[in-house]
């Protein structure tokens, strides 16, 4: 039974960390995200309806909605959802993940990642930058007009530059900038520049104007977090590539819609384990304290979900002085999490630590076993729709997430 | 006695810590180079005649004898050398600094970095990249038609670039660095890509057309040495803040030239101590190996001089696969010099360590007290001219350097 287990979770391990996330391209969600429609919008984290959405998702739904042309303001946008005229879908059903609310409109550019090694493939949309911005549930004018900007004049260029590199190899990108202090995650200051440097020649030469090309260099270059959608879909490719292996215990998806916390397991299909979200433990924007922020939010556990995020933070310690802590609890943080995990990461590797491979392939078998959850990096939104973010921090999914999966494992399985 | 000599140890320490190098422009060196003229070339280290200089100096001499169309081949450039028609003199002469050979000709471009604390200004020419290049000794028609490229197309885009941003702050992008996984000399990855990134919006906009933006994008991204040569200068600049201050034991230059390494002392003036050059430790490229290696040579070792390089390694584990050792290692090169400097950096620090600031003011004394000489990360270049970098290691220099630099020290304020 146990020898079962083990084996199909080194298979789905393996899958996992053998996947080879390329960035392919850049188009419409409408057109290349399986099952999106002209009425859907994707969102962060497990199911969820209007009625239960927290500020922030409730301000990027209508964003969004304002965004596609749908509805003028906020009373138009609700009642469009809650009319049912437009529906609601986790990206996570869709191939699909976005930070923080992580609404995804039919309208919307997305990043295409394949993973060479199994062929499937995994979106994310444009990161906006910071202040106000869409994934954080703010919607105004000047919102608005970022996305507007983005959408017309960033994204052909940016898809006509991927498409001159032959895609990026975000693998590749990740492993060095583990080198480079970041853990993919909340630090992605190191991919986010190498990502630029791999583009830039070539936005400068696809661009339509030199202006054009400096602002958009200027985009992603200026952002510390350009790289983190692509980073994110490339881990979604390789979670992915891990689900579905029978009789695995190892954890596929980890993410909040700001409600709750969800997570899948690979030999459990598409089932949802929920329970409400922690708010996380950090530090604050001044003027600003734990009163205003809203519990956990977004697709970007897929980083810890993948071995990345505070699974490296041992290699970014630096990271401590946005998320709290000391070098030494960047350290533990990574040393800990090889308690729950299968395997180490071979092409993810700290220096800090001798080059030994992340901790990866969360073991739903150890978290229980240990009580150790996994540990996650994280930004703050505020409560409310329409503020944006707040601060950074840590937070942990409930034991009882992991434990209710342990019991619908062993009953699916008759163990 | 002794006080007065920690008095004036602080003063140099706080002028070399608190200057402000900034990136301020690019010109020909006959221009702004001070007392740079049509016969002189300038080379690393302390001084040297054409006799005693090693294989890959004598490459680099002529190499850029033929670039300023002097000379046609070897033995026309070593005539011209020998005859005393060129003359030689050390970068360090003319506020100047320059990797490995180190060679500035007349007409070659430099970068200027001034100092805005104290107005000082220093410079360094341009980095070519990998490979068969000139600083390593090469001058094939090869790095002639590289040099050609850099000088009538990157330079003058670079210039302009580089006005357009209003300067490049050198102090905060090597601050930025070390939390990167840099260390300033050997490791400047994350300094060439943050870099890259701040100026290539601007030499978009400012390039003749967009192909050749998109090439001098690439030339400035794809090498992770880049940033080296505006770090040294920048470097120099701090260290020339600090020379000059009576009584102080701070070294202030320590450069090789390929056959001996010299230091210059802040309360000794102009004042040379030199020793043969050692031969690096460390790791060659594939078909080489340390027969093939020559003596340690480049101004390079102006970042160990200003508290980075060696000095910082603790920031940057991933160099060991580079210059042979372990993490550990890294750790205790940066954890060493703190026993012979007089001071911690307040704008470099390192993670690793809480942020402790990296070492810096390698003071004279505690050399010769503690028989520890300054750690030194280098390129190793092959002993014959013409064929390049075969490697990357450690160095340090001879102890006798210091002693006899002390003694003279002694005499000369009767202590």
């Amino acid at each position: 039974m146990a020898g079962d287990i083990d084996s199909a979770n080194t298979t789905a391990v393996e899958r996992m960390t053998e996947a080879r996330p390329v960035l392919t391209g850049l188009g419409k969600a409408l057109e290349l995200i399986p099952g999106m429609h002209e009425n859907l919008l994707l969102h962060a984290g497990p199911p969820i309806a209007w009625e239960q959405a927290s500020g922030p998702l409730r301000g990027a739904l209508i964003g969004a909605l304002i965004f596609e042309g749908r509805a003028g303001g906020v009373e138009a946008a609700e009642r469009l959802i809650v009319n049912g005229e437009v529906q609601l879908a986790p990206c996570h059903h869709h191939s699909a993940v976005g930070p923080m609310a992580g609404v995804i409109s039919p309208s919307m550019a997305v990043y295409a990642v394949e993973n060479t090694t199994r062929g499937n493939r995994a979106y994310s949309n444009l990161n906006e930058g910071y202040g106000k911005v869409l994934r954080y549930g703010a919607y105004s004018e000047e919102v608005q007009a970022r996305l507007r900007w983005m959408h017309d004049v960033m994204a052909p260029v940016l898809g006509a530059a991927i498409e001159a590199c032959s895609g990026v190899d975000v693998r590749a990108l990740l492993a060095e900038a583990l080198h480079m202090g970041d853990e993919g995650h909340n630090r992605n200051k190191a991919g986010s520049v190498l990502f630029t440097r791999q583009l830039a020649p070539h936005i400068a030469r696809t661009a339509p104007d030199p202006a054009t090309a400096g602002a958009i260099i200027e985009a992603l270059g200026d952002n510390a977090l350009s790289v983190l959608n692509p980073v994110m879909a490339a881990c979604k490719a390789m979670a992915d590539a891990a689900h579905g292996v029978e009789k695995s215990t190892i954890v596929t998806t980890m993410a909040r819609n700001g409600t709750e916390f969800g997570i899948r397991v690979s030999g459990l299909g598409g089932r949802w384990f929920t329970a409400p979200c922690p708010q996380p433990v950090g530090l604050y924007f001044p003027g600003f304290s734990a009163e205003d922020g809203n519990p956990d939010i977004g697709d970007s556990t897929i980083t810890e979900t993948a071995g990345l995020g505070a699974f490296a933070m041992a290699a970014a310690p630096a990271i401590v002085t946005f998320v709290s802590g000391t070098p030494q609890d960047a350290l533990n943080a990574t040393m800990e999490m090889y308690e729950i995990t299968a395997a180490e990461h071979g092409a993810f590797t700290i220096p800090q630590l001798d080059f030994r491979g992340t901790p990866v392939g969360i073991d739903l078998r150890a978290v229980v076993e240990t009580g150790i959850t996994p540990r996650v990096n994280t930004g703050i939104a505020h409560r409310e729709a329409g503020v944006g973010q707040i601060g950074a921090g840590l937070v942990r999914p409930p034991l009882q997430l992991f434990t209710e999966a342990l019991e619908a494992f062993a009953d699916n399985y008759g163990f």
